[in-house]
């Protein structure tokens, strides 16, 4: 495992606490916290190991009906979306942050809408069509991104959603740089999409 | 909504908060904690609204590799937890407190032969059996709790177990009058199949 | 160290639990609350020793503007505060609860009135008098403890208040048979006082 | 009131947790934690108002036997700490950084000679010079940092020690141009001083 430098761990913590405020102050991501509850991962340079990633300790979940992260950031709290942004970094090294928000249903479809307008590449995956060894291996992660990447065409795409399987739960991903634009991005998601349900 | 008075409600913070001591202390449970985490839920007696079921704000989740308490005890910090608990007891009144916990594949055989052991009832849910108008209104919590008192012969019984389904984690539910008891239970049950694994 | 049973421990922690709700909903309590912070201590029957009286752990202290609890309840968690109440109930065994609080300027001569209205016996000590051998030793909590005793003509005061002295900072102390019944006299305090400036 | 730019926030939140992190792993420091808990503040640079100084919302306590943070780590949630930073900034706009720590009974000796090998500039404030109209002001953290200023001959010194006075705990204050390094500092301070004393 690689140690990152100082001014890359400080660009880091720091990122991170800003994109965990801007998402503990939004109402309304409440709606979009899947059962699973979330997490936000941020990898350094060129990661290869869930230990050069960061997230949150215990998920980011809902206290006083409000988002709120349920331990501190550090490296190595996540496994699931820790694999998937390494994968997805084997494609793009730029794409090193992700959330993860839930996917009920008809969302997918007002999602596309608002990915086209956004000029956002998006995807949505069948894990009907994931191999059962796969599942079984506990590679679900690695397939969902190299599916992810082959149906985008060969590139990472900014929106990844599932219809969800047997006893695993749709959700939704939203990738980029780092994590202040995601956190951004993914309220401002929620705020859209709470206003088109009034 | 009815108030517990000041007895009750001693009683019943003095009672979860002794229970969810018990949990966080169990290194094992963590091996028990589904990806939707668990909840930990004690209802007043008599309670017929989800504001008269204390449960854990933000739900108990794993934080350092142990379990831990997102939040803090409060009257209406649940909801699925809290309308299985209030659709048992009108079968059962004494049946006030229940937690959730993981159900990996294999696990559910050996759970029962544990229960066998300790002469505990318990039934394992067919979700495929639950029709699609009761999931699409959100009463599954309901179907689910009369499913498991029909398949137990008219009483509510100690473990609940279902397989799962499309978009939802297998699970397993234990329950009782009061949550020091169960918090025991789960850990004991946490503890015994983490020996049976190594 | 006795272990307190466990009904003892269910009222104990239900009690505390409850009083502190009642204190960190209190927004004027956070103009009481000194440099130091403030502990809520709540001995089992007959306690001897440290460890067989709870307290907060981290002391409460004011986070987002209003009183907040640093850590959770333990058996255990406080020193000051658990040696007074240890050796109030030398004179009184009844009087298992105490919670410390601010005595800025001006604040005692308001406090020993409204004392007189509530019909509490208040006493001002004065640690000029405290011989300088015993705060050397680390025994001013007994002191202090037979001090207010001595005051109150041989009986335990509701409420002990001290001028400070080099190096401590003024504080006020109110005690009662359980916490519940002190956080709803010290929010009371908090309030009217507030009230009093406005 | 100034904001800072994203650059400024994400490199100030960066440092401050890292160096938290630093002072929540270094079990000596407990000793070294005053009855009044402690404080890191970070100014943003030229800072002239409160809100422009990240502090500890509800300070760094002891939990569990070792240091931890009440709260996060947000702008404005200091007073004490961030009036003498802002102060020390008017002599050196470099020294944007500061913790208080305790000074107990024959501490401050061995803290000098400890500056002195370490070739840094300590100073020792009497507050008995301290104008009796100032302390009733309110501005008495002012009047440390020029205090300090003037003992030191012009400059800020690396620690700023008091031996305390009526109502006031003896503490010392260790300041530089960033959080990480300060942190370190401290907790070596810490480290030997727990030596010095086996």
């Amino acid at each position: 495992m690689k140690q990152p430098g100082l001014a890359t761990e400080i660009d880091m913590f720091g990122r991170m606490t800003i994109a965990l405020e801007e998402i503990e102050a939004c109402r309304e991501f409440v709606f979009l916290i899947p059962e699973v509850r979330t997490n936000l991962v941020f990898a350094q340079p060129h990661a290869k190991n869930p230990g050069e990633v960061m997230a949150i300790d215990g998920r980011i979940t809902i206290i006083n009906n409000m988002p709120r992260a349920a331990g501190r950031v550090r490296f190595g709290a996540s496994s699931h979306m820790t694999r998937l942004i390494i994968e997805l970094m084997k494609t793009d090294p730029s794409v090193r942050a992700g959330i993860d928000f839930a996917n009920p249903a008809g969302f997918s479809d007002w999602l596309s809408d608002y990915c086209i307008k956004q000029g956002w590449v998006s995807v949505l995956i069948d894990r009907i069509t994931e191999p059962a060894e796969i599942r079984i291996a506990g590679s679900s992660m690695q397939w969902k991104a190299a599916e992810a990447v082959r149906v985008a065409g060969g590139r990472v795409p900014k929106i990844i959603c599932d219809a969800g399987g047997m006893g695993k739960e749709p959700v939704c991903i939203i990738v980029g740089d780092e994590p202040i634009g995601i956190a951004r991005d993914v309220c401002e998601i929620a705020r859209d999409y709470a206003q088109s349900r009034e």
